[in-house]
């Protein structure tokens, strides 16, 4: 359940996921080990993550896997998510914590030191630091280009909660993200658009874990 | 405070503002006597409608005058509002009931007397009927075709809860909308393009009581 154990982070994204629906890349994500699961979808209507969301949340938690939910306070408090990721346009930090007391998850994303900063400051439980690689998707939130592992290692040095690097990762360079002090990785495409999402996640977690 | 007595609902959409800010088109909104403001500006980011929130809540609160926010309901609960607006493809009345308690005003989009009575069933407080003229404007939500003043009668009609014409209405067609049944008109360019608003919003209002 704690951000600390996380090590490969699965954001969803029914757009990118090869025709499959988001249900069933969970389903997979879990078979394999995954450590934690993102309610994107944002090109979906609120109704619609509304009802994807309540299946999301009891295949998560028959596993035992925290569901966190983009953006929407609202939305993580009616499905009964563990918590929130909230980007720099989002809702500020403090008041999800308002909304959803001490034991909910709060996340942010952060791209700079100052940022992180901020972000802890203001009580989020872990951060997601991005775009390491930058990506030629749109589906990444808030940057566009990377910002290369250093940065990455200099929000892991300045804060004192898990950091997980967001953007371009995969199995083939995921070892220096961990490396470079993340916790593990967020990722879209490298398992939802997997032709084994079971298996990409199952290997995702192995780099992330001989990594660190 | 009480839906049943509105008149003119003002709808907040800065983009369509003539280059003035929101805030001081509520300002004469209020000054004009307008019944209840809801905030939408869906073209802003949660984080900017959060800022713009919390000074229209100032605002309308002073002239106690009701405040509902357009779709979120952690951002209702966020600036404390007095309700919600709902569209079909937003979260479920019932669970902005859940979340916001039997105090909060809640509305809902419809266009039809089915969508009328679900929603009428589910617990909305109050209705937006329309586009009752259609309009070229794509900020009008969820319909494109005006449904006319016949199907606002119906909707009347069908529920026992105030229902409120929205979608080309503005002091020379207001009247018909009002004698179809409807409580009152909620407008978004009515007010926030007139060259007055404040005079815009007092002329409305009387047009609509006056057909009443």
């Amino acid at each position: 359940m704690n951000p600390t154990g996380w090590r490969a982070y699965l954001v969803t994204q029914g757009s990118l996921s090869a025709g499959r629906d988001t249900t069933s890349i969970v389903e997979a994500a879990i078979a394999g080990g995954v450590d934690a699961v993102q309610l994107r979808d944002k090109d979906r209507s609120a109704r619609d993550r509304y009802r994807l969301g309540r299946r999301l949340r009891d295949l998560t938690a028959a596993a035992d896997v925290p569901l966190i939910v983009n953006d929407r306070v609202d939305l993580a408090a009616a499905i009964d998510a563990d918590g929130v990721h909230l980007g720099q346009s989002d809702l500020p930090v403090a008041v999800a914590r308002d909304r959803l007391g001490d034991g909910a998850i709060l996340g942010c994303s952060t791209s700079t030191v100052a940022e992180a900063e901020a972000a802890r400051s203001a009580g989020a439980d872990y951060l997601g630091v991005g775009a390491v690689y930058g990506t030629d998707s749109k589906d990444v939130p808030d940057a566009t280009n990377g910002i290369g592992t250093d940065r990455v290692a200099a929000i892991a040095d300045a804060v004192d909660v898990p950091v997980f690097g967001i953007g371009g990762i995969d199995a083939t360079n995921a070892d220096a993200v961990a490396a470079a002090g993340a916790t593990g990785a967020a990722v879209i495409s490298a398992i939802t658009a997997a032709e084994d999402p079971e298996a990409a996640t199952a290997t995702l977690r192995e780099v992330i874990e001989d990594a660190r």
